[in-house]
């Protein structure tokens, strides 16, 4: 989906061009990120464009086409680095597509269904990387606890610092918290559906990357030198989860978004009641 | 049980000296912030002091007493303020006990219990603030959005500003996570009793507190002015909000306390399990 | 200036009315947070209002007209609080303006000249909150030291908490840097007057109160329930710092029109030569 | 300096042993961070060890020594990365000493003096990176200027969302007061010399990095995708300011000594005077 030209945290910017020509589409962009793409496993490259850019519904323009990745015009430029991690062999690569044909039933669901398809599948993506985030802290958390009781400094271990203290149960009331948040947005999802869980997904996504970061941040600092290194597998979490804060939707959209329907329902949510 | 003159933060501090005289106790000390003690109900004190200064074990020292108010010897001096709210009709009087003299079986649970008494108490009590702050940072949220959409500055309703919907969301967001966690607690009470509760409802009291002041002081800031004055509810439950984080003990005693049982622990926590 | 119906962070939607009748002027509006008028030897009223709703320049629209307090029409409704405190005896009253007349003679500078005024003299005001917060925020940095040393908690002095020192040292480093930019921005004014040095006030009246703020905050919490009492200057201070965040402008509306400026200009500020 | 087994920001833990033998010395030990040392231009690193170990001040028991890298049994076992940038070509290798031979002549300024003369140095290297750093949190704010007008998403662009002025404005707030806060402590270094500036020099430490990584961090927001990647120099800068609240002692080092040497002088501090 994303283009280096434009914002794409806005899917309505796209200007990648899937041209009906005949039996096939032609395919004419620059996408960059494009995660998974480096790998030598992968064969198959979903790409989103726009099939119908003056539909006056913006958000039936778009569609999505398979393109698998040895089709001529299909050319990797370079690989996207996050921190200076390549996180190889997955790699972000920026690819550029240049008149690259495909078959047109390689259109994914139909003309015009792209955001559709976009949108379904942002749900569950979301709600996993929270999942997958909160591990890390709750790992981070107990790396911080090992530390404290093995590194000793100005006379006494870190465990008896009262501000190492301080940020370890401040870590572990974060932790706790955006746990339980996920868990209920999960739980809705499974219920009613990833519909009904948008305003609870979305919560957990601003939440749980922010929070993931600061504790694995805290945890960094109490490692000293070892923290930013390649020793623990702090510096790399912390760079997951703060791309996070912007992959899937930037922290910035979703209060917006949050926002917006709180106001229109009077501040009354969807998490009043028990779990 | 708090007194000027000592770090009441630490039990083990107390000064007032309950001394055993033939049939009664006679009592010394200076008190203050003795909620309720204001009201005209207000019939019988539960003071707290120490029967056995030098017993060896220090959370033994203390006793809980009651002491009936028209009792001679029992002054209150000056009602407590917070932030100039007198919070009459109860009040948190300055009181000081002078030679009081009460019958020996006022004494409650019996002597060196006091210690014990306190820690009984202070989970429920604990646990009932922070249920009541949730509430108070709930009916904020509430009329910030109503305030957002009522309310037209610089050509366009404060609704429609970034900023305000960021401040809502946010809010929502911190609002649902303490609640779960207050919940959690709550439940576990409920089911495993206080003391296997502990560290959950420690964890409420470091976290619920802080959360409604920041809330309530979002919401206050969106009213402007009105927000400040006696027209809301706003700057009354701030203080509510901020005075729990020094009162049932400071947010540095519950962190501290908290952060060691988490190192011992080695960050594994009780609040690893879906609710 | 400030009425309650209205938003007034935004001057333009001033609704009070001054209505040129043959030798005099007419007055009929609603006002609040008049500071001082509850003061006895307050005579006179500055009072903003449109002279001329229909002007197409928006800030010609409002004029100031002395209106003496005796006057017919001039009703005291109540005095507004902030966080209950009177500010006896200069008090912030809401004050009804009901067909007051007054010579035209009483119109300050001329009609439509209402808007200049206000901007001409909120430089001034604004920096001299910001000289009064500082010295707030110091001596409450002085009363912590004070504080740490006097009151022994859980075995230590409170000077020897790990968390007790990170909140002074960190509070003197907000202070400083507070008190320079402060410096800077009234250096400025007297150098080049109050048009150019607009932006470091804005960047002062930003800073400062919140700084203050949570200065006074930290020594709040470390003087327990004495630091919300009438005991010291610490809450009275923490409210004057906090309503200054709303009052000369609310923070928002600085931030947007020094992030405005500076986007036009590149991020390239006026402060990068050295004091 | 600095050794992976040991807490090396308290500098009286280290362990590497100098031993006199004859007209030479013989170092055993392992550091890592040895900033410089990858750079094929390296000739000599200055290693601090202990050559008294038993000394009964801590602070005499240290001393420096010269040694040539191509001295038999200095032996680079790896490179250090930093959330995975090696700083080629200066580099931070974790470096071996075993059974070092080097003439005695090498020792700097004499036995005992190693701390000294490290404590010496530190003020002028941390007054630099502060420097530094103020110039890329300088840098980082023009690019989020250059980017707010030139990217454009739901349909205006980013200019015009309030809370990215917000961001832009707090800061070039907070840049302008660290800017301020080391020029004051820089120009007393040159007046009053390093040891008088000393408090100044570590509140700009804590300051400084700390703001830094903010300001970066909210440019690297504002760049979406681009702002993690190798495209800018933000991701870099946050990583060197991140490094830095670390590297010449850890923020919590330089706290607690401020924090304790403000309460022994009662919270009045050097800073009061104009600049
Ligand atoms: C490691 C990594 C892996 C990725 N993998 C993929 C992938 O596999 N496939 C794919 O298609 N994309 C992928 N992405 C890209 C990601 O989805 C985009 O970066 C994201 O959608 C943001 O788009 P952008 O980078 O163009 O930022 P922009 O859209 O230019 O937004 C930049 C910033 O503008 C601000 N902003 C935007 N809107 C508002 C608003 N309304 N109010 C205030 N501020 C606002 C926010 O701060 C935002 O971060 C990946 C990104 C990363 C970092
Ligand atoms: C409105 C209100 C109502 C109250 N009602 C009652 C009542 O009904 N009955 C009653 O007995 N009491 C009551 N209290 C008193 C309250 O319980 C005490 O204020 C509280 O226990 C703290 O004691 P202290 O004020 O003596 O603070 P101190 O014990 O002097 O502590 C002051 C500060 O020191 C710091 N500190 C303490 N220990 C540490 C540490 N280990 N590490 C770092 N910092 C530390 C904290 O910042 C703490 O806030 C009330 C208080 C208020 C404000
Ligand atoms: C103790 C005190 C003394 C005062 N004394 C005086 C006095 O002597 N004379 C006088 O005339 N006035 C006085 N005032 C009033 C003060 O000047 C006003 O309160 C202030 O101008 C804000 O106006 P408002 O209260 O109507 O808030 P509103 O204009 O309704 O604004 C409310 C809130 O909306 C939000 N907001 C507004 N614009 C934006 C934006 N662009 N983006 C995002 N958010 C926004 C902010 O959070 C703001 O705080 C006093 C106020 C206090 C508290
Ligand atoms: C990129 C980089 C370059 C470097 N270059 C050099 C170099 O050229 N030469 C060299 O000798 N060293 C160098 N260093 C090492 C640096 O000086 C040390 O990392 C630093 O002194 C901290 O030591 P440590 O890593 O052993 O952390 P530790 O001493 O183990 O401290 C770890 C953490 O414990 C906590 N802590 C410590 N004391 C307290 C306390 N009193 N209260 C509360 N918390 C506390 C802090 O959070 C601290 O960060 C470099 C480091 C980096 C990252």
């Amino acid at each position: 989906m994303t283009e280096p030209q434009v914002a794409s945290s806005d899917a309505t910017n796209i200007q990648c061009e899937i041209k009906r020509d005949g039996d096939s589409y032609v395919i004419n962009g620059r996408k960059w990120f494009t995660s998974g793409a480096m790998n030598e496993d992968c064969e198959i490259l979903i790409v989103m464009g726009k099939t119908a850019p003056d539909h006056p519904d913006r958000h039936r323009q778009q569609s999505m086409i398979l393109v698998p990745k040895a089709t001529p015009g299909v050319r990797i430029v370079r690989d996207m680095l996050t921190y200076d991690y390549d996180d190889a062999p997955v790699g972000h690569p920026e690819i550029v597509y240049d008149n690259v044909r495909v078959p047109a039933e390689n259109i994914l669901l139909g003309e015009g269904r792209g955001f559709e398809i976009a949108q379904g599948r942002l749900g569950p993506g979301r709600i996993h990387h929270c999942m997958r985030l909160i591990g890390c802290a709750q790992r981070a958390l107990e790396l911080m606890c090992q530390r404290a009781v093995s590194r000793t400094a100005f006379g006494k271990p870190l465990a008896e610092q009262g501000s190492v203290r301080e940020d370890i149960a401040n870590s572990f009331c974060e932790i706790a918290q955006a746990r339980l948040l996920t868990l209920q947005a999960a739980d809705k999802m499974d219920r009613e559906g990833n519909k009904a869980a948008r305003d609870l997904i979305a919560a957990a996504k601003i939440v749980v990357p922010s929070m993931a970061a600061r504790v694995i941040d805290r945890a960094i600092q109490i490692h000293g030198a070892a923290g930013v290194s390649q020793d623990t597998f702090l510096a790399r979490a912390y760079v997951y989860a703060r791309f996070i804060r912007i992959g899937d939707g930037p922290d910035q959209v979703h209060l917006a978004a949050v926002g917006k329907e709180l106001i229109r329902r009077g501040g009354r949510g969807v998490t009043t009641r028990a779990p």
